[in-house]
């Protein structure tokens, strides 16, 4: 019997598919990577032992094995590039137990981020990490890609709320990695080593995550300049007197004109940059600190200031900004987002750069992103047939972001679009050790091979 | 010539020394383990080149080494149990640069936690994790074993900020592991796979750290209680207000009668648990968090409530909690400190199983700890000769804590003391895991050795 008759068999038809359809339909992920990459064979299991069984019918008859949550990964993480089983775990989607007395939820891998916010705020607690994908992307994503967001600023990453793992090895074998307590530090920290794995190293099947309580007041404000420096100096200005937004988003005239339609209509026509501030706290915290920020921003000649009136304003002000990147896709472009990272006081130089690279190639490149961490979202808009050109920009986005003491990726992870830079960043030493570390734990290489690593 | 010979001819004579006494000096920690563990050469690196050379040397002998910071290890993590070189970090004790624009820190790895937190609070800037050593431990070894303290309960452990670090591999070979940016997600998460590692893979020779703008307000209160449950209650009641003060610590009616001399006087006589409560924020926030915990402890019938006058009040308290264990040390007895972990919502049975251990085995077990983070610390006092029974104890003690679904150590780590009970904790498969892991850094096992791993 081959092996996906034998997953037929043993998982049962209803979740085993090798048609046509089903494997095209998920024969790609949001990285605009024009290739197809078709599966072999789409599993969706339902539970800890369908992975088990998967995975031991796999290593078996060494086939390779890749996870996907929903497929917004920007960076190829779930494509199956060497064929194979790929494992889609939308039905692991139910949430096991909201603990509001330990402050923490256990989850299985499939749950929708947005889904968990709401369901623990119902308990007046938070779970801070939010990608801009929040409303489609997984929390078993989210972790194996250590996903940040814009609140990353003040709150941290995925990794910063981990807890406990339950993980299948991909001979089938089911372990768990750390515990159920804020602290722990009984052997190596395993649950972060699984945290930005991006699927290589097992299957996330069970995640526990400490939550802080949910936040009394949120304030947004959305500020148009008609100078970037200006703009980027109010960013600078709002760390140096240690305030710390829950956000603090940048987005430059490129990205402006083509979100127009989205943002507020009172937003000036001709502003060159926006800020998106969002301050949380009590009530009477934020109210003196949004003053501080008020004054910031009027030295440096804000055109307007836009406070959000109520919830539905503030949902709206970010939806723009989550739909960003769709608005420029609606340029009629394909848009390739790259997410370099580097110490903020950096950023200045940064951008000047990105902007001698876009009059040299000669693509346009939008930039909006996580000023306040440092993390910037350069968006290269092409057409088809200009892949050359992105991958050369790519590279010298990369080079950048090493030069200023940066990351070639702050939170789309490596994939297969980042691979081949990775040794910008690192030394082949650092590199071989993360080799010897994956064969640890696969030494078949079957589990999501062709990614991470080069 | 012998490696002794080497290494001083290599490094000079100032930094080596294999004298008798030098020897004696290191060859203890604050465990309270009666063996003396003597090095046979103790080395003072004072740079990454001086640690590489020690490491080839050792390299090419076949040689043990074991770092050191300050030696105020409770598990014997910086013993010799091996004999060989010792390196004590002692003369690395300078902070290279704190960045204000970019909220770190990079540092080497001897300088004491104290002086560090001391050194960015005059920018305004905060470095959280307090271990009770603080004042002596080096920040080095809090990364080593991923240190916590009191304020945990709100700001997380050594490893939440941890951006950057510089490591020695047991051949010599230098490599970096992480970036100096809030997101990072190129590789695995190597800085995270070092904390908690106590030494066992390589050197810590230089570390970023992420910081955070300063509390501007910060409020202590003392609050007595004559009933152990009732104070327990008060824990439980705030965490399910959603309030996370900085720190939520319980205090034993056996700590306070050996404490005592050294706490305000105006503690009652017949107190059978305190609660030392710390909140931080904007003053405002403060001032309305306060009450709402004023309220509940009214509530629960405590005697008094204390609030702090002013700074020297507020280090006066503390300096009473952190001397704790000397003020149990002054009784006479021998004191084997234990740092089991649970949810915080078992505590209550946790400490009745704790108290039924007491009266089985009959040694005084005294309590204090962070309550608020489920991390009890449990003092075995005991006199030379009863070390068997205190064995028996502990090994009670880590039952206890897995049963309620919690870890053998929250922050003290495994060392040698708590090797023998990992396997309660975790499965062969996932110790085997690490060790594999151990043997991808150190394939001569020359790295701190008989240390963490069963």
């Amino acid at each position: 019997m081959n092996y996906i008759e034998k997953l037929k068999l043993e998982l049962g038809e209803e979740k085993v598919s090798d048609s046509l359809e089903h494997r095209e339909a998920f024969a790609r992920d949001e990285s605009g990577i024009p290739e197809l990459y078709l599966p072999d064979v789409v599993v969706h299991p339902e539970s800890t032992e369908d992975v088990v069984k998967i995975a031991k019918i796999a290593y078996e008859h060494d086939v390779p094995m890749t996870p996907r949550g929903a497929g917004t990964s920007l960076s190829g993480g779930p494509l199956t590039v060497q064929g194979g089983i790929l494992v889609v775990f939308d039905r692991m989607n139910h949430i096991k137990e909201i603990d509001s007395d330990n402050l923490m939820v256990i989850t299985e891998p499939g749950v929708i981020t947005q889904n968990l916010q709401n369901e623990v705020e119902r308990f007046g607690m938070f779970y801070p990490p939010d990608p801009a994908s929040l409303d489609q992307c997984t929390i078993g994503g989210n972790v194996a890609t250590n996903a940040g967001g814009p609140r990353a600023l003040k709150y941290g990453v995925t990794k910063h709320y981990l807890l406990e793992l339950e993980v299948v090895l991909p001979n089938g074998e089911v372990v768990r990695f750390g515990k159920k307590t804020k602290k722990w530090v009984a052997g190596y920290d395993l649950p972060s080593l699984m945290t930005q794995s991006e699927g290589t190293l097992g299957f996330i099947t069970e995640i526990t995550l400490r939550l802080i309580p949910l936040p009394h007041y949120v304030q947004t404000f959305l500020v148009p300049f008609d100078d970037e420096v200006e703009a980027s100096k109010v960013v600078s200005e709002v760390i140096a007197r240690k305030i710390l937004p829950r956000a603090l988003e940048f987005i430059d005239r490129s990205s402006i004109d083509a979100a127009r339609e989205m943002l507020p209509p009172n937003i000036p026509t001709d502003a060159r940059a926006i800020l998106l501030i969002e301050l949380d706290g009590r009530e009477d915290a934020v109210m003196a600190e949004a003053e501080e920020i008020a004054e910031i921003c009027e030295k440096h000649s804000a055109m307007d200031i836009m406070a959000s009136m109520d919830d539905r304003d503030r949902e709206r002000i970010w939806q723009a900004r989550r739909d960003l990147l769709h608005a420029l896709e609606e340029t009629g472009k394909i848009v390739r987002i790259e997410d370099i990272t580097i110490p903020r006081s950096r950023i200045p130089e940064a951008v000047s750069k990105v902007y001698e690279i876009e009059k040299e190639i000669g693509l346009t490149l939008a930039i909006f992103g996580h000023a306040g961490d440092g993390n910037i979202h350069i968006n290269i808009l092409h057409d088809r047939g200009q892949e050359k050109l992105v991958d050369k920009v790519v590279e010298r986005l990369c080079h950048v972001a090493v030069e200023l003491d940066g990351t070639i990726t702050g939170e789309h992870g490596i994939g297969i679009l980042k691979k081949p830079h990775l040794h910008l960043e690192q030394s082949d030493r650092v590199i071989s050790l993360q080799r010897a570390i994956k064969n640890v734990f696969d030494p078949k290489g079957i589990m999501n091979p062709g990614k991470k690593l080069p």
